[in-house]
């Protein structure tokens, strides 16, 4: 139990909190304080604390004494602030219970409004407003919202009476429903509620605010918010606080209202006020997309003082957060209440074009423009769009809700997309509208349709934040889920059909289209990039195999390659039968025949790498994978000699048929022609079955690979470290310097790289004498193996360079195959036994912590040993923010993630700067 | 270079060194010193240290300048001692020079004899001594084997030289040429040594002695010595000291002699003076196997003076080191010198005895006795023999050379005995006599029959060392290596027929014979063993998973099991098909189904294993293996279905034939009835076929397995859980304390065992609840991934217990897989790369690191957990000390390994013991 302050008051210009204090107010509550010390119009209220959410599960689902009485004292607090009294029958004080978490998790926890309603308080609100109906549209709100959240009335069946009553009367709007019709449906709502929950409706407004703030607590827990948590790392020990206050109501009449809007367009970045209202509405109506807002530009005319206001307002947020801001508000009969107010998500081009927009105007420094770009924003700048030329059918049109492209299968439920998804095809759900039960499907499908609500819809905020591109509002689609099927512009389409999306027209196309990567030369990602370049410490180089790739790499920023693999161009066709040649030879001379055969192949593709890069350095992987990766599979060769045997046995027959029907001798002959060429492919196929099945491995991750190769056949090292040095010598004599790093593959022992070592250096030093010329050179390993790290000491003695290689480290730290392990991992995050995909994002506690041995102990026995990584989180942004703090040198990754990774290495040093500069200050007081 | 002092003097009664000194003398160099200073006739001499030899190869194979002068003054010292100098034509000094290092290496490492002889010399010394018959046959050793060793001449061919004479002559035996015919030898030799070294043989004595010394350094590095300390695990940096001493002559007459010799008999333990001499013959002549030697016991009637100066040295010398001594001596006209001594190599029986002997006289004390049993002797003395019963054919007899049993397919070389070995049956492998050279061949075979040598040749001491079984000096045996056969006892035998050989009683039997394992009611073990268990701290469980091998555990002293394989009970015939049905059910109620009819199999099973152990621990890990393994192989599948799919097809093709033919309707309606039974099967095969495909995993090792089944397939974990407490809580009805302890596999993180163990923990609550009684249980994890071991913290937080499984960890830690590792593993043994296979021998180094990592911090966690080993390392002495010293509570191992580990424990202990008196005493001091 916390001894700490449990409610934060405020209100009338003063809070008890600020800001800073999102960990404990979370983000609302601690937004609110922060506009109401900046003196923004804001309703009185108090937050409850997240650490008396974490009180309220350690009770065991009770709110502790303590936490009641701290809650009555602010409530007692707020209504001398307010001049009203909750309960009170004259005028009644009504009140928002929300939830709100250190990290914004919208839609996810409960909520309940217009709390404090009963018999007496309705009449009360009646007679003070002379609105009957409006009073009873808030109880009916308030019994609905009450019913559903805290006490588990079935939504759809309160929905269903509704529609209902709606139809009996002939009426397509709320608002066209009757006061009679209003104590109708409270009266229903609250026979269901009771019904559901085994208990009487409360009608004492104290115990309606305990049991709807016990709800909130709950639904920190519930399957939404813990899926939500899981699919973005959000630990769940945060808790979530409660923030009561005093209601002001949108929902008043015609000069009433409720809205949301950005400070600025976070799909452009344009410098607009931006976002949706609806008259006589609360702000769930605008949010829920039920009936599709107004664009906040129309406030101008028809409340054109509360559109000034707002207008101000938007600009004194912007200087006092120093970044776009994401606000609601309330116009009461004309007066302007802020809600509630954050950072405004954004999409990626958008978040370019504010951070710079900022800078140019004063608002934040060059340090605080690349914070405010994140790294997953550059990531959706590089979004794909459709290549040009191809003449799509525009099936219709809806909201540009998330920029981007996407091509994929149709989907009509979140089941149905995560299936299908997994099945490897790219997938488009296509909703009426999301909710926050879809969030699984959303996350695996490659776009999404929705037939309802607007930019701020549930679908277009979830989309923008996943940077997957959204298509939102098609009210002209016509949606059948329970059938399967879509009518969009006169064709029906089908579960499974192909469908394409431009998020950022906002139109649906027929068919499957092909897309292409973005232009890079935008102006502004290339300012943001050369902004983040002057911060990070981390160099950021490129995985490419090809010249194209490495033209790309360094289009992109990257500094040298990190990691060519070098069996990609065993693979090429006019190679492979080479490869096949040496594996099935019988002795060494054979095999030294086929390697000879491969040197010029490599040689020239070293050659071309080397003048791609322009005296970047160029890290060269030596062959890795196992031979028989580069033979026919084994499965394949069983079945085609099977199929073989078959059609001989058939044909064996045949000759006997035709004999014995005394058919003509030609026929006969050819058949047996046929039986003698397939038995001639069936004794090649048998000979590459046999070598096949002597190279087959159990655990071929584990087995025969990497140095291993190198070790057991040398010549395969020698042929390889020959044709980079004979590129390296003749590239250099064309007067372009070349920095070879020559990387030894799967070392568990310093002795391993000794012998490897040994013979590249011989080699060079063959190649040098040959040529009458020297190349400087570098030679080190990939650290890839747990007792690699464990010996990293002994390595770093005899290496030039680590590079770790994280994707095989994981694999053997874990014990998990990344080719079989996605059954299980799958069911370890939903159940949260792993944060995350330890393959997508580093494991920092496990991996982690022996990357980081290794460069300790590595650097201990040669200091400034140089260290990189090459495996694939060297482009995921909390791995790259690890890899900076773990000291190491440089990451490398995918040309396409080498601008996210210079992003997240700028971002992590400037956070370690402040950190510093924070100790530094705390240190000096 | 050294500042030590380079040489060590012994001679007359005094010594610069001391026994203690192996580590800078050798091991004959400090027995030398030890002999000397106990008063016993030792030839003066002078030992230049291992760190000369070091000094040489870093000098780059010279020797450096001091150790020169060092030697040249031991020598003058030696000189003035002996009366005699080198080179000195009246009274020539004749020197022995030999290798020496801190661990015994027999053979491997050169000699040189009789050195100092030229032509002045050997007229000195025939003069002197009225011989000159002698004076020549020394010389004519001496430039042969000088010639070998130092100048690299082909031995084979100076050997052929003496036999041409001999054949000239008529004659048989060397004592049989004449002056002539040795100083034709004498000259002979000397051309060929200068032909194959290009340069003349050298006469200068000190030139002489130069050159020997350096071969001895150089042959630290010969391929012998490199391949026996591989396959022994030496360090080569410890390298060999160089003795230097002055001859004393074994070949002077028939009152001369030379012999080597044991304290006690090395084969049976018995106490009588034991070994072989020759009369007028060097040592080498004794050892090389080349004249057949007589025994000891002989020399009582040919020289009794001798022979009882031999009996009071012997008694001087076990007093003096408290243990069995291996001598070699010589007599130089009745009187007796010693040369060397050091512990006696002894069979497995026989250390017992010794071991009991001696302290039943008074010799050790109990820590001494079992300190002078190795774990290794324990293991040979559960060595097989024959099984009764059988009526075997001797086919011959030779010498009992190595106790034991032993039946193989024969090889005629050592490349032979690798290869066929290799191939995985048994090999006896056959010589005429060993060397060196032998020796991979030799650790091949399973057996070892030689046809010439004593109890002390080579191929008698290395058998005995490495336990394997050998008959030696079988002389009736006619062996053609290069024809490949055997002749022996009327048979002809060839390469790959089966022979099988009695090392106890010296037969050699026809055939392949059945062996049986040993009595274990040999008091001599049970007292060894008891006396050991007074020492150790190390608990030793057995790894058992069935009632028969749980009471053998019992019997062989395992308190308690440390690892039952659960899944060894799922491979039982009547169960196999249940598991398929589980495997293959289509729905939960299905699976749920075929997990209820194996339960009371497996509450059987641990029923039996409870009441084996009589309340004694017995750890059960839960289901390990990936499913795929109770299902065929998908290969014999594919091939299964192939093969029916053929038949049809040729059935079919068949009854178009008999249509064709008009044969009657009976046969058609035969093969139409055959076609659809076939397609009925195949149908059923095609249907385990698609399941073996989708289970089918590219690296099983890294796989959906261990505690991942678990957490999928959570009925598997309670149907498991729940058989543990039902039998547990029903043998506990009977009367009989049960302890189980529950251990899950294959965790990686925290979180996999809460969610099992909360899954254990609540089954045996229900078990408890309808039962109404409760046993204590714990409920502990495998340790054998790189991750367990990194976040061991954490997951002590949740475990009772511990269990390294260092199988999987070495494979994942490595990256190797045991099942494709061997191809290369082998490889890098011999290259040097491993020390040794790290599946048999713990790395302590790399997996030590880590386990050493988890035990401290799971400590730190958890003061008091409790931590064991169930890997096969448990049963390895050298892994038993690092578990020990790692602070570890047991080990478990399969039950025949349980006594040799009940023996390693109780030496680390009493090492341990010995160490931290020695510290106490330095620090006191």
């Amino acid at each position: 139990m916390t001894q700490q302050r449990l409610a934060y008051f405020f209100g009338g210009g003063r809070a008890d909190g600020d800001g800073s204090m999102k960990a404990l107010l979370g983000g609302k509550g601690a937004g609110l304080a922060e506009m109401t010390r900046a003196g923004l119009p804001v309703p009185p209220g108090f937050t409850l604390t997240t650490a008396t959410c974490l009180d309220y599960f350690a009770a065991g689902r009770r709110c502790p004494d303590a936490v009641d009485a701290a809650m009555q004292q602010a409530l007692s607090q707020l209504e001398a602030e307010h001049g009203r009294k909750l309960g009170d029958p004259q005028r009644p004080l009504l009140l928002s219970v929300r939830s709100g978490s250190a990290v914004s998790m919208p839609g996810m926890m409960d909520t309940v409004l217009n709390l404090g309603l009963n018999q007496a308080t309705v009449h009360g609100l009646a007679q003070e407003t002379g609105n009957a109906w409006y009073a009873w549209d808030c109880y009916r709100r308030f019994v609905q919202m009450f019913g559903e959240v805290v006490l588990g009335a079935d939504a759809d069946r309160l929905e269903d009476a509704i529609s209902e009553r709606k139809a009996a009367r002939g009426v397509q709007l709320d608002t066209e429903l009757t006061v009679e019709d209003l104590q109708a449906l409270v009266v229903a709502f609250r026979a269901a509620a009771a019904e559901s929950s085994g208990q009487p409706f409360p009608d004492d407004p104290l115990e309606q605010l305990r049991l709807a703030r016990d709800a909130v607590y709950r639904s920190w827990f519930n399957d939404r918010a813990r899926s939500y948590r899981r699919i973005h790392q959000i630990d769940e020990k945060i808790g979530t606080a409660v923030t009561v206050q005093a209601m002001v109501f949108g929902n008043r009449g015609w000069r009433s209202g409720s809205g949301v809007g950005f400070t600025r367009d976070p799909s452009t970045g344009e410098k607009v006020l931006y976002g949706e209202y609806l008259l006589n509405a609360q702000g769930e109506d605008v949010v829920a997309g039920v009936r599709t807002p107004e664009p906040l530009e129309r406030l101008r005319a028809s409340l054109p003082e509360v559109h000034a206001q707002l207008a101000e307002v938007a600009a004194r947020l912007e200087a006092h957060y120093r970044d776009v801001q994401d606000f609601e508000f309330t116009i009461e009969e004309g007066q302007l209440f802020m809600l509630q107010t954050r950072a405004g998500k954004r999409a990626g081009r958008a978040a370019l074009k504010i951070a710079l927009d900022l800078l140019d105007e004063g608002v934040v420094d060059e340090a605080g423009a690349v914070l405010l770009v994140a790294a997953e924003h550059v990531e959706q700048a590089l979004h794909k769009v459709f290549a040009p030329g191809q003449q799509p059918l525009v099936l219709g049109r809806g909201l540009p809700a998330s920029p981007g492209a996407a091509a994929g299968r149709i989907a009509f439920t979140a089941e149905d997309a995560v299936a299908m998804a997994a099945g490897g095809d790219p997938v488009v759900l296509v909703r009426v509208e999301t909710s926050p039960e879809d969030i699984e499907g959303m996350h695996a499908a490659a776009g999404i349709l929705t037939a309802r609500g607007g930019m701020t819809s549930h679908a277009a905020v979830v989309a923008r934040q996943m940077g997957t591109c959204c298509v939102a509002g098609c009210g002209e689609a016509l949606i059948d889920v329970a059938q399967g099927w879509l009518v969009l512009g006169g064709r029906k389409l089908a579960t499974g059909d192909w469908i394409s999306l431009d998020g950022t027209a906002g139109t649906i196309l027929d068919g499957r289209l092909e897309m292409v990567d973005p232009d890079l030369d935008d102006p502004a990602l290339t300012r943001i990039l050369s902004l983040a370049d002057q911060f990070r410490r981390l160099g950021v180089r490129a995985n490419a195999d090809t010249p194209e790739n490495a033209q790309r790499a360094a289009q992109f920023g990257a500094a040298g390659i990190g990691l060519c693999r070098t069996e990609h161009m065993f693979f090429a066709r006019d190679r492979l039968s080479v490869v096949q040649r040496m594996i099935m030879s019988e002795d060494a001379a054979e095999r030294e025949g086929a390697l000879g055969e491969l040197l010029p192949f490599q040689r020239e593709d070293f050659a071309a790498l080397f003048v791609a890069m322009r005296g970047e350095p160029v890290t060269i992987r030596l062959l890795d994978p196992p031979l028989h990766e580069f033979l026919p599979r084994l499965a394949e060769l069983v079945e085609e000699v099977a199929s073989l045997e078959r059609a001989i046995a058939a044909q064996d027959a045949m000759v006997r048929f035709l004999e014995v029907s005394e058919a003509d001798e030609a026929t006969i002959a050819g058949v047996l022609e046929a039986i003698a060429r397939g038995e001639e492919t069936l004794a090649h196929r048998r000979a590459l079955l046999g070598r096949a099945r002597a190279l087959t491995e159990m655990n071929p991750m584990l087995g025969h690979r990497g140095c291993r190769l190198g070790i057991t056949v040398p010549g395969i090292t020698r042929m390889q470290a020959r044709a980079i040095f004979e590129a390296a010598t003749t590239v250099a004599a064309e007067g372009q310097p070349v920095r070879p790093e020559i990387m030894i593959p799967l070392v568990g022992s310093v002795e391993e790289l000794t012998d490897q070592r040994a013979i590249v250096d011989a080699v060079a030093e063959e190649v040098f004498a040959e040529r009458g010329t020297r190349v400087d050179y570098l030679v080190g390993t990939m650290i890839e193996l747990p007792r690699a790290c464990v010996v990293a000491d002994e390595i770093a003695a005899q290496a030039d360079f680590f590079s770790f290689g994280t994707n095989d480290l994981t694999q053997t730290t874990f014990g998990f195959s990344r080719d079989d392990a996605g059954v299980f991992i799958h069911d370890y995050v939903d159940r949260g036994i792993l944060t995350g995909d330890p393959f997508a994002h580093l494991d920092q506690k496990g991996v982690g912590r022996l990357v980081a041995f290794a460069v300790r102990t590595g650097r201990e026995r040669k200091p400034g040993l140089k260290i990189g990584v090459c495996g694939e989180h060297g482009g995921d942004p909390s791995s790259v923010h690890f890899f900076h703090r773990s000291g190491l040198d440089y990451v490398s990754c995918s040309p396409w993630r080498v601008p996210v990774a210079r992003m997240a290495a700028a971002h992590v040093a400037l956070r370690e700067a402040a950190e510093a500069a924070e100790t530094n200050g705390a240190a000096s007081t």
